[in-house]
């Protein structure tokens, strides 16, 4: 066998076999197989596609390149849960401690940002003393006594995946449906969860460009997710604004524990009560609808706030101390009319720019700065109404670069669903 | 402008402008586009194809990576020819003199071989004395004088051909109609003749698989010339045996000369007189079939045989001195019938095994050994009868390897012609 048969007949549109695919994993770690071959492999990939089952084998063969999680000492449920890139993404610090507060359990690993902000690992340390990394032991300990962790991806899993990737990202190969899947799957299920949650965001800024690609790779997910016997839950979403308010790290953490406290904007208060409710319903086996009751109770009563509370002083976080940027910045409307869209890549793109994100891995991230929407897709605003507050400390910021992500149109607009589709 | 849009604008299917492809040329040589990203961009393009103008463009940007050869001292038409691979193809050595025989120059650069047997300058260095490397001016002034001279490649011919080539071997991206006629045709267009005759080999072994697409191939360089304004002649020969009957260099020059005396094998007899023919009648521009008795009359009344010498005169080889093998061992035949087919490239690995060939560059080669055929595809034979004569020094040879290599049936066969079809 060479990487040459395996590249011609995956060029000649013929299914791989699963020797084929883990000779092809194997070459790529140990440097048998060089990078111009494995991109040329990965375009006769991307132009070609991949049949389920040899996704299947992809996806065995990248979990099996690096460290599974053994969470076999958790008692319970473990949920975990992926998105595939949304700006001001705040999901994962109020869906655990809410389902944390409910009996179902959160050990996550996460990963630091690079882009438009921080990832969740990012977000946390903007609490000060938050530590992020855990021994083995103490994250184990620490799930099993409060059902909740998060802490900093650490160990070796799927390598294969980082190794590909980043060639893909310099390669035009990002775009195929297998390939994401596997790397999104790969990743999840050797994280060790028993349910997995991911949201597809769809849209002109997203990976998935409209809601049929984006039900293929939901569809391949959730049959991924079955090979290795775990539950996947697949949202489709949209991305014509940004996810709540807050885009920044500390600024997102308060957002955060306003949703906790039922007082976050809505549609990150339905974004969270649907997931929660579903994944609740799928676990306990209850009806859905009294799921999403009984998490709209937990948010009500504290009890979900309480778990989040838990979380940070079992991380010696200290929630008194969350950073302050010295500048506000009201930015105000040139129009009157209805807002069309937000174009949250952009906006995101301009919270990087003032700090908020980094765009290589040695870039510091300024906790305290982004942006806070005023007003969100679907309002009123007249001429001079504030559209968002830039929170700012040395670096200065163009207005209007952030007014060019306003669309206000003169007549009513339609506000499209977040939630376009629920895939399980 | 960046490599990840031209490969994704490929990824679409969509058509390259003069500028992307350039970049493309450009950036792969200063080595600021990487080898991964080269190898994706390929197999796009033998996935996605070429369309005419791209295909020009390649071909403009690979001759102007590099030196173009200058023949316009060089008075009257000059020829030059190319064949995508045939074994026993001694042709250049025969139909360079035959030409300058009749007032058509050769003006030849040529390469050394990888493979089964020696490249045509490995052929005439079997012929102890000849000088393969000319300075531009004894060059120019022997193609004056006498009408021909064939050397060594020197000098920075098409780099980027080069260097695409030896990626493309490696990345299972080889088989792209675009990609070939682009290879071939910018080095033979910076080669600087006016007239350009290309065989191209159909069949299992061969570049080309079959009649369709050899013949694509050739329509494609046809169009590429009349886009440099060169004329193009393209034959489609068939590869179910070797050319005549002798593989191997010594071996191949002794053949060459047998030809140039009339008395070689018929093969090569009819598919040189044909290739002089038409090259002649397009260029003296005298019907064809007067074309084609010139030809055997310049053979019959030894001036082709008579340029040959002084060619090799002139490049002070010694005919008197070709090498000869130690031992000679006759092959017979283990059964009787009529020989159906006869595996060339599988000989041309034998021969290439006992010496004839290298497959580095740093292997050298046994200029005396080879193999000759007895018998050729039509022929009957009685078990017991020679099929071959390997001709040996020090290593040795299966004959069970080189038996595998005839296939002999009861019936008599119909032999395929040589020549499939002539494109001009």
């Amino acid at each position: 066998m060479t990487i040459i048969d395996i590249i011609e007949k995956k060029k000649r549109k013929e299914e791989l076999s699963l020797e084929e695919i883990s000779f092809f994993i194997k070459g790529m770690l140990d440097k048998s197989i060089a990078d111009y071959q494995v991109s040329s492999l990965l375009m006769a990939i991307v132009l070609n596609g991949m049949t389920d089952k040899e996704t299947m084998y992809l996806t065995k063969q990248m979990i099996d390149s690096g460290q599974i999680i053994d969470l076999s000492e958790v008692k319970g449920p473990i949920v975990d849960k992926h998105s595939t890139g949304g700006v001001g993404d705040k999901v994962t610090l109020i869906l655990g401690p809410l389902l944390a507060s409910m009996g179902i359990k959160m050990a996550k690993m996460s990963g630091r940002g690079l882009g438009h902000t921080g990832g969740t690992i990012d977000k946390l340390e903007a609490i000060s003393g938050y530590n992020v990394e855990l021994t083995r032991e103490n994250f184990i300990k620490q799930v099993n006594e409060i059902g909740i962790a998060i802490i900093s991806q650490s160990g070796n899993i799927v390598p294969a995946d980082k190794k590909l990737y980043a060639l893909r990202d310099v390669t035009g190969t990002v775009d195929s449906i297998p390939l994401i899947a596997s790397s999104i799957m790969s990743k999840k299920i050797a994280s060790g969860a028993d349910v997995i949650f991911i949201d597809v965001k769809v849209g002109n800024g997203a990976l998935m460009k409209d809601i049929e690609s984006a039900k293929k790779l939901a569809n391949l997910m959730i049959e991924i997710g079955k090979y290795f016997n775990k539950t996947v839950i697949c949202f489709l979403t949209n991305m014509d604004e940004p996810l709540g308010c807050a885009i920044g790290n500390a600024l997102e953490v308060q957002e955060a524990i306003d949703c906790l406290h039922g007082i976050g904007p809505l549609d990150v208060m339905e974004l969270i009560i649907k997931i929660a409710g579903i994944i609740v319903h799928k676990v306990n086996k209850i009806e859905l609808e009294e799921a999403e009751t009984l998490c709209l109770k937990k948010i009500n009563n504290g009890e979900a706030y309480e778990k989040f509370v838990q979380l940070v002083n079992a991380q010696h976080g200290d929630l008194t101390k969350l950073p302050k940027a010295e500048h506000v910045v009201s930015v105000k409307a040139l129009q009157t009319g209805y807002i069309k869209s937000i174009n949250a890549l952009q906006l995101g793109e301009i919270a990087r720019l003032i700090g908020a994100g980094r765009l290589t891995k040695e870039d510091t991230i300024d906790y305290a700065v982004g942006l806070v929407l005023t007003h969100k897709v679907g309002d009123y605003v007249e001429k001079g109404d504030e559209l968002l507050k830039v929170y700012l400390n040395k670096k200065d910021v163009k207005t209007e670069d952030i007014l060019a992500c306003f669309e206000i149109v003169p007549n009513k607009v339609h506000k499209k669903s977040l939630i376009y589709e629920i895939l399980k």
